[in-house]
């Protein structure tokens, strides 16, 4: 396995990009990250041209960044302005800047073509920017490869197992599957509804609901690093009425976005919008840490399996239903990794 | 080097295997061990076929294994009995079981075909058993092949020099030995008889007795993996009459059982059997001590040449005559991978 | 890139030196050091012929050294005198004795034919021995090849951004070098002459001059692992008459040992000479904690440009006028690891 580049990946969150560089590795290459005093992210190649230095080990200059070791300074275009003990800057002395998008919490950066961004391929994730939504967020780093962590957000029957405490009830693992391709949107549908069920801890504390409930669960994923999951949690037996929802549903939207570090590690950056008590602050707190846990939870146990695999790609396996999401996500994945074909990510139009 | 796997190594002390699964590596093979409500120890390979995850981070369900990513259920047969969302199991649902023995304190696996152990190539090893005697007994992880520690203990001139404080004299380096090697049944004996000695601080500790004494070690090596080492101390001149030894001879069997965890690592299992003070616990105490302080200084000694050897399987060596016993132990190990053919380890009729 | 080993590197201070032998690796060989009872620094190969024990985990025994393994004993030639129970030594049992010389603080071994040290290439480094000069060392171990100690070296501009707080000042980085090469003695001359300049922290503290001052920095690098700097810091327009120096001036030789360990690290052996308050033994502390943070600046820089590297040895770089010494180093180098041909470093005249 190997990952797509003609795609944009997650690479930090708004807040970890400042006036101090960072450094970040995304599908294998080198990454600086800094903002302008505009608030501008500039993402660029990780090295100085001049003798291999990071240049997130430097400091900026201004709105330039400067190489620690030799002092030489590049704009945000990554054109050299000053080198030690030259009146002409060689014209090969260029950084190469990368494009990057601020969505909600989230950096992208394009790793196909710097010279040749595709925006109308950034999701747009709505609930980000909507009034009515509060969210939180973070990134969990994991020495997995990225394919593990697609397996597991594919296939949500994990969750009575893995996460019992939180989030799964044994319902999960039993209740079956519809899943969908759209081929050429590279996009992956997997839906459970769950008819009066038991609230999990996660809900009961988020929302106040009480078992039963009805439990939706619809994910897109939109290969290769962008993941929604729909969640609808109700009373039991209060279905939505035509366009309108029953007034005690509550909606959330977990998002992840995977992004290869290399082959086998990956930035796990997550986020979760919610449609309820979106002042509270507490609530705020309770979901980013159960959320959290989750995470960690999720890294414990593919950590385990990827030093299980070592150099192993195509490890024996045997596939049970639960797996049909899984699966066409790893299909879709392996078409646009042979082909690096452009894909669409569209608005998500969600099931809410 | 390599090992060969037609054999019984030892994978674990029966203490170490209970209610929660254990992760073990024997011959390069991730193995789960746990122990039954009726107390029987299981092993089988530590991977779910159904997405790899290691079963030993699972738990049990009554006297199956869960594994604790997506709930599959395995018998101690390795039969699925439940898989998540799915009524019919699939047939290749399977874990292997893997054959084992308790003997004694220890748990032995049989790591040549799971469907044909040769349980008539156990050792059975007596003073485990006998009434008459008590052991201590211990493991230490090595960084270093197993290769290197059959050198060792079939070489004990090096107790002198490595091992001054607790079990060697300058005699033990200087006196001969005798080597023969029985190839049917891929055993090594090394004998070395030393006549009106010091006695070391670990037999004056131990059995009371004062320089000078008469100090033998009659060592057989059941390749690939068992070791014992016969000792009799006795005040000097004092020879066995006939059948009986004298009164105030004291016999120990100093037992290794030496298991490959792939090529560069090793477990080192020991046990220390006495045929005096056999209710004394602090001697328990002294003599467990005393060997596992034994077994460090070689664990030290071991990893310091296995970090230079890297690598390299025949380095250039320089060999001397109390080499014998290890140079025949090569030969049989190398004859046994060659051909890993059957051997026989009967019981040892030891020098007692 | 590789190393020339027809040559002299340094291998450890003669501190560290003593009756507890040490090990240390250089050009890739494990070497243990040992002194004399009559003082005499030995170097050999650091591994016993037996059975590959390090002898540098072993002890002196007079001035033999005995294996801790099995107790062979070795004489400073390398001879074996002992062996467990042998009465005849096999004749291979031998160590290879390595040439050495002490210079100074320094503990230089060849690493050529051990048969044919070439003792009048080594530096003779008279400021180590003249009753007029002061001397301080120390060294660093860098997780990075030799060649970019060298690079960081033969460049001073980097002064100006590493070591900003230290020797650094906007001069540096602004003033032209010139940049001559003895090919046959494999020798690079680099000079930078700074008139009228600021004082850094490191001369002001040591010399107690102040700004502006005029500041001589002359390089010469023989290559492979020795590195000369001659200082010359005085008040500005002092220039030295003739053949005596203005009374305000201060000379330092900052002087460097480069040594590879292997192809990923190096020793960076470091003394800082001076002719000026020479009993003064704060300024001795002052000196050697100042240069010390100095080197560890750059072994930070250096640890995170070769962590990138991994195993690319020709990376695109691009090269600017300051480069000319380094580029210069760099192919007289190269030249001396194709030919491993003999190169003289005669006494350096210096520019005092």
């Amino acid at each position: 396995m190997t990952y797509p580049k003609r795609n944009w990946y997650v690479i930090a969150s708004g807040d970890d990009v400042g006036s101090h560089p960072i450094a970040r590795t995304v599908c294998g290459e080198p990454i600086v990250l800094f903002r302008t005093t505009t608030g501008v992210a500039v993402a660029m190649d990780d090295r100085c041209p001049h003798r291999g230095y990071p240049l997130s080990a430097g400091s900026l200059c201004g709105d330039e960044i400067q190489c620690g070791y030799h002092g030489l300074r590049f704009t945000q275009q990554g054109t050299c302005t000053w080198a030690p003990g030259q009146d002409r800057i060689p014209s090969r002395a260029r950084v190469t800047p990368r494009p990057v998008a601020e969505v909600g919490p989230w950096v992208w950066i394009w790793t196909g073509d710097p010279a040749a961004p595709e925006f109308d391929r950034l999701p747009l994730i709505p609930w980000f920017a909507d009034a009515g939504w509060a969210h939180v967020h973070g990134m969990e780093f994991l020495d997995a490869r990225y394919g593990l962590l697609i397996d597991n957000l594919l296939d949500l029957s994990h969750e009575t197992f893995l996460h019992g405490e939180l989030i799964g009830t044994p319902e999960v693992a039993e209740s079956p599957i519809t899943t969908t391709i759209d081929d050429d949107l590279a996009v992956v549908h997997v839906s459970r509804r769950m008819a009066s069920v038991e609230c999990p801890n996660f809900y009961s504390g988020s929302t106040g609901l009480r078992s039963p409930i009805d439990r939706w669960q619809d994910i897109e994923y939109h290969a290769p690093g962008y993941y929604l999951l729909h969640v609808r949690v109700a009373p039991a037996g209060s279905q939505p009425d035509g366009l309108r929802d029953h007034p005690q549903a509550a909606h959330l939207k977990v998002l992840y976005a995977i992004t290869p570090i290399d082959d086998h590690r990956t930035m796990d950056f997550w986020a979760v919008c919610r449609d309820f008590a979106i002042d509270d602050s507490e609530l705020d707190t309770f979901i980013a840490r159960s959320n959290r846990d989750v995470v960690l939870q999720d890294v414990d146990a593919l950590n385990l399996i990827e030093a299980r695999l070592g150099d192993t790609w195509e490890p024996a396996e045997v596939s049970l239903k639960i797996d049909s999401g899984g699966l066409a996500a790893r299909r879709v994945l392996t078409d646009l990794i042979a082909s690096e074909r452009p894909t669409t990510t569209p608005v998500s139009v969600g099931s809410r």
